[in-house]
């Protein structure tokens, strides 16, 4: 594959062709340096669309949830774009998670576009790989872009907390689930949705998240706690409500642009990372490494000054 | 402090000076490159101690243990250095863990040389420095180092796995204290230690362990299991006799060198990992990367093309 061909495809993607996007995104998830190109075309094209995450437990709804907003976009007649992110599963692309249900539903709608992301493994690939898909989406003129993610691991905490709006989705009972990463939901979220809460032990999960809240240091925004029975409907059109409150909140005052900045400023500093990750990796490998490290086995060079002879040698 | 003090301490190192030994773990403790051309000068002179590490939860009897491996050691004319390592203290140097009370016991035998170490704040900083200090208690020529960690965190479990026989100390009802960790303390234990055996619950905890055992996979070591009750000295001579068999198994056949130099490898590939971090934090800080955020900010660069510039412009 050429540049060429990623200049199409950029073209195409600007353009909103649909099968230009999803090609895209497949490149971005299998990296390199044309998926870069192809990058730095598309970005000065972004920055348009508003951008909402959906984390919470695996079983919490968040499928249904993200189709019933997806009714809410295109009810106002928006166009919507929705990444489902799973770093767990080695297939992408395809229909994981809650895709088949709603491709059914959206399948014949060209205002919506949905894609699922998987791994490929790479060292903090997919929290990376994400934003750069949610790009081509913004470039591509969807003016709304959903990322629900499938779990409440550090990647997909990563991912969904990297857009304007973070909505994590409780159940009644959610807190032995999602234990180890209670804080993290908590540090993350601008709404919450406790979602089944037609189930038992719904006014104690929303009493716990008060006081949790109460103890927590809050800024200027105080995450609402909504309930919703996604599978019918029952709450959406609050959350939908809450939802653009928030971006309202956001965009007063420069908050959202000054969000924004933060979260480029600490995209760019994990390339850099990545980027440096990788170095270590070509340095450790080799033949160069392991004639130095024999030199350190028998002695004959100390660990320190080893490593600045496999640094100096290599990195340019 | 110039190069030339580094010199006159590791010669005084080299000859069993106290006072030279603690200087030096003080300068490794802070880093830098005096520090660095000491461990250039001592490197050559080691590799013929034989290291044990011992770890298990806070409060499980480590350091009454490591006391009385401490007068097996003496009772056979030899002599020690131990490193007590906690990586939860800001102190050092001094009296912590179970300091005092060793300290009080041999504090008049010149063949006992104990030192705290504790953490810098550096990322990474103790589990690569613990390695340095065992190499100057090793260069000057204690024929035998013992290294105490306070719990079993990841720095903990890392810097007691670098030695040449790592022994596990649990407690009756231990599953619970640990149980964050339980893979891993079974991955690194050489020797198990069921101390405070005189407790109810030792025999559960040695069927819990063997049980495990037997679900894991071994190699040609088959990790005993031993009762203590470190506070009265009982089945401590057993396991001298256990820490000296392991020795005797890792000798034959060349283990040990083999064991060694895997580690030293990865001792290599974290001094890189570590040198490229600290690169990343340099090109992430200053001026440069401010006027290249901006750019991406306002969306004329993008970011990976302005990691390539921020990359290119700074490594060497």
């Amino acid at each position: 594959m050429s540049i060429v061909d990623a200049t199409d495809l950029v073209e195409g993607a600007l353009a909103g062709e649909r099968r230009a996007i999803a090609k895209l995104i497949t490149m971005i998830e299998n990296g390199g340096d044309v998926a870069r190109g192809a990058i730095a075309k598309l970005y000065p094209h972004t920055g348009n669309a508003y951008t909402v995450g959906i984390t919470g437990a695996p079983g919490a709804g968040k499928s249904t949830l993200t189709d019933k907003l997806i009714k809410q976009v295109r009810e106002e007649g928006l166009t919507v774009g929705v990444l489902a992110v799973d770093p767990t599963s080695p297939f992408s692309g395809g229909a994981i998670l809650g895709d088949r249900v709603r491709m059914q539903e959206h399948a014949t709608d060209p205002g919506v576009f949905i894609r699922s992301m998987a791994t490929r493994g790479h060292l903090g690939g997919l929290a990376l790989a994400a934003p750069q898909a949610i790009r081509v989406l913004d470039a591509a003129g969807r003016p709304w872009v959903l990322v629900e993610t499938v779990g409440v691991g550090q990647v997909e905490v990563e991912v969904a907390s990297a857009t304007d709006t973070t909505v994590v989705v409780l159940t009644p009972g959610w807190g032995d689930a999602v234990q180890a990463n209670k804080a993290g939901l908590l540090e993350i979220a601008d709404i919450f949705v406790v979602n089944k809460s037609d189930r038992a032990g719904s006014a104690e999960t929303i009493r716990d998240l008060e006081l949790m809240l109460e103890l927590s240091q809050l800024g200027d925004w105080r995450p609402p706690i909504l309930k919703t029975v996604a599978s019918t409907g029952e709450g959406v059109g609050d959350l939908w409500d809450e939802i653009n409150s928030h971006r309202a909140h956001l965009e007063s005052d420069g908050r959202l642009s000054a969000k924004r900045s933060i979260r480029l400023r600490n995209e760019l500093r994990s390339i850099i990372v990545e980027r440096l990750h990788e170095q270590a990796g070509a340095i450790c490998a080799g033949e160069r490494f392991e004639q130095i490290a024999a030199s350190v086995i028998d002695r004959t060079l100390d660990p320190y000054s080893a490593a600045d002879a496999l640094l100096s040698g290599e990195v340019k």
